[in-house]
């Protein structure tokens, strides 16, 4: 691929003070990552293709926790208690999956999140190996955290074994920094022994591998582990799990301590207001973890429930949830709001090759018509109050076109590589099959 | 206009239990009335054209509180605290308002609504001529609630006479059952003496035009009147504004006996969770609303602050603070959500001739496009399904095509009476100017 500029009149690097460049540049090198983001004045020096975007140029967002296959089961009896949900709706749908459907499931999610510009997604779902082609295939990027769970029929043991011979395999290819990352995902503490998470913490320590995990999600299911193991997070810290690259998804119900525990290992946080607040799971603390420096992300959970991989909504709702607990409506701005769809996804994630128009960094743009009723009051406004346009009023609409490590992936609203259509009809054929 | 009949594979009625038709007919007559709706199946015959939808037909949606022309404001200084933001932008930028840029700001709001799915909204802003020659442009419906308030530069007095007047000399033309309807919109009584919703009061009763007021917003203004009056819903009742048409807007701060009240006096409530949440105000007992019967819709509130005028993101939000507060995901369903956006918002503001496909109501109809993952899984899953698509996952994504009283308004996505751009552009300039 040869190097390439793109232009824009409002570029939003997401760097830590989330800066609005106005007349920007950005170019990405011939490996398909950012070789230089500023402005247009003082940049540097270019011969070669430039691409001149009329609207607003930002990274890719990172959605830091979802089950997306299970687009497959979208809305299906959501409206049930959570517990009749899953034995009368998911489990019995779920034992009907072949593999490829959940190539199927992961292709179709991995359209919608590309079209909302979501380019990178945290994924704990089954059938890992069709999940990552369905990836590879519509061009985006994601971390693969291999389900290993404790149930009658399944054997956690088995579960680590195949990832660790995975990650041996293919760690190279699908290893930190690629497009695809292999990686651990113990489901949590609850559906598993504690001598698994240690035998999980040792594996993915030894293979600096990321371990996505469920933690205090649920009261009830909150209460039972604190009074087995004082807490998750310390339970994790005690058995090391902490020390490692990890992400805890939901996090909602954590004491103080908990809380400067996370901090205190750099563990990551998975962030998900809308599943929470849809299962009425709770609020997690978010203001209490961004206080403590914990790296935040933004998760959207999985479409059967949440229901449709936006994480522009989930950014939205973060800050409504946040300034409702603080009863402070500054709690959290557009800025923060961006940021922890952005930046804040990638730290949590433990990647710092995303998430940011940084050089080094991998190119994953996403551009925003501004040719809306969002962006009415013109561009030409205060660096605030077009954030607020952005976040608040657009959101996901006007995402037209989107690039991963330079490569364009979605053009005009539709996606480059896969017929958008095709994907719909394979899952409407699998999802029909699966309802039995 | 000839009679005319739509067929669709699905039609929401939006009736009480929130039937789910399958290959359904809706039958408008030369009025713009709904003449019939119901199964193809034993639909009457009908000789004229037909319009042969593919996706689902549902009624207009109802925003049942909104300062529309605040377009010309939105996002700006939006993440100040509230007092700063009225006093250090919006009053003095609407200090600089012309009577047209009203009609600009509304033109674009009426625009936005309609590209939504909403076609009638309740709107409490100033020069009312000038925002109800907009909304006659682009063709969707208002209820005017002309602003009354005390301040050192208006007269009450004054005011409440010109409405009485403009009321008298147009009722008929802009009267309840028509696209526009005059009413009274005081302010709140913490802007208002009582004497003023006394004489309101009289004037709108004798009348039969309704009352919009903003109640029990936020906290300490709630606190300053409870300690004044015992609470406003009480003030209220006392001087017999509950016993006419009104609708209480945002009533966040309500008391078991505030809601007894309401539900007494048969008052609506325009519950608004995103501006509560937004502004920190608290989030208002939808649940012991719902329970006690009173006729509850939504608002979006002002733009300037919420920033989209899109009520299906304030149905989905409606139904996750209701979850959060109660603990239960079962609290609100996608179906309560979708009757709350139309059929409860008529009812909220006493008009029963809209918000559902019925015969008789005009035909305010919506078409919501179903090319979309948000309904990969089909239309052939169970009606629970079907909402729970509709309402969680593609919300105002969808809508194509918006027909009031029979009339298309939107075709495609654009409006059909009114250039969007031009629409567009006109906001940039008057709020360029507006910044000053």
């Amino acid at each position: 691929m040869a190097p390439r500029r793109f232009t824009a009149p409002v570029v939003l690097p997401a760097d830590p003070s989330c800066s609005v460049l106005r007349d920007g540049v950005v170019d990405v090198d011939a490996a398909g990552r950012i070789a230089h983001c500023g402005p247009a004045a003082g940049a540097p020096p270019f011969e070669g293709p430039v691409t001149a975007l009329p609207g607003i140029l930002l990274p890719g967002l990172v959605n830091a926790h979802a089950h997306s296959p299970m687009v497959l089961f979208r809305g299906q009896g959501g409206d049930l208690p959570l517990l009749r949900w899953l034995h009368e709706v998911i489990w019995p749908a779920e034992a009907r999956l072949r593999p490829d459907d959940v190539r199927t499931g992961m292709m179709l999610g991995s359209v919608e999140m590309l079209r909302h510009g979501v380019t990178t997604s945290a994924e704990m779902y089954f059938h890992g190996e069709q999940l990552a082609d369905a990836v590879l295939t519509t061009g985006a990027r994601v971390l693969l955290g291999a389900p290993i769970i404790e149930l009658p029929a399944t054997d956690w043991r088995a579960m680590t074994t195949a990832v660790d011979r995975w990650i041996d395999a293919d760690g190279l290819r699908f290893g930190p920094g690629q497009r695809i990352e292999l990686g651990y995902g113990p489901h949590s503490a609850y559906m598993l022994p504690e001598k698994a998470l240690r035998a999980i913490t040792e594996s993915a320590v030894a293979r600096g591998a990321l371990v996505q995990i469920h933690v205090a999600e649920a009261a009830a299911e909150d209460a039972a582990q604190r009074a087995e193991y004082g807490s998750v997070p310390r339970l994790l810290a005690e058995i090391g799990m902490l020390d490692g690259r990890v992400i805890a998804a939901h996090a909602v119900h954590l004491s103080d301590e908990d809380i400067v525990l996370l901090a205190a290992h750099g563990a990551g946080v998975a962030h998900c207001p809308g599943s929470n607040a849809k299962l009425a799971s709770g609020t997690a603390r978010l203001a209490e973890l961004r206080a403590a420096a914990v790296a935040v992300g933004l998760g959207t959970d999985g479409p059967a429930s949440n229901d449709d991989l936006d994480l522009w909504q989930e950014a939205q709702l973060a800050a409504l949830l946040a300034r409702l607990s603080a009863s402070d409506c500054t709690a959290l701005t557009a800025a923060d709001a961006l940021l922890l769809a952005t930046r804040g996804g990638a730290a949590a994630l433990g990647r710092d090759d995303l998430g940011a128009l940084e050089p080094g960094r991998w190119a994953d743009l996403v551009h925003v018509d501004v040719d809306d009723p969002a962006f009415a009051t013109g561009l030409d406004v205060p660096d605030e109050q077009l954030l607020a346009n952005l976040v608040w009023a657009a959101g996901s609409r006007r995402v037209r076109d989107v690039w991963v490590a330079g490569e364009q992936v979605v053009a005009g609203g539709e996606p480059t590589r896969v017929d958008r259509r095709a994907t719909q009809a394979a899952v409407a054929e699998a999802a029909t099959r699966l309802r039995g």
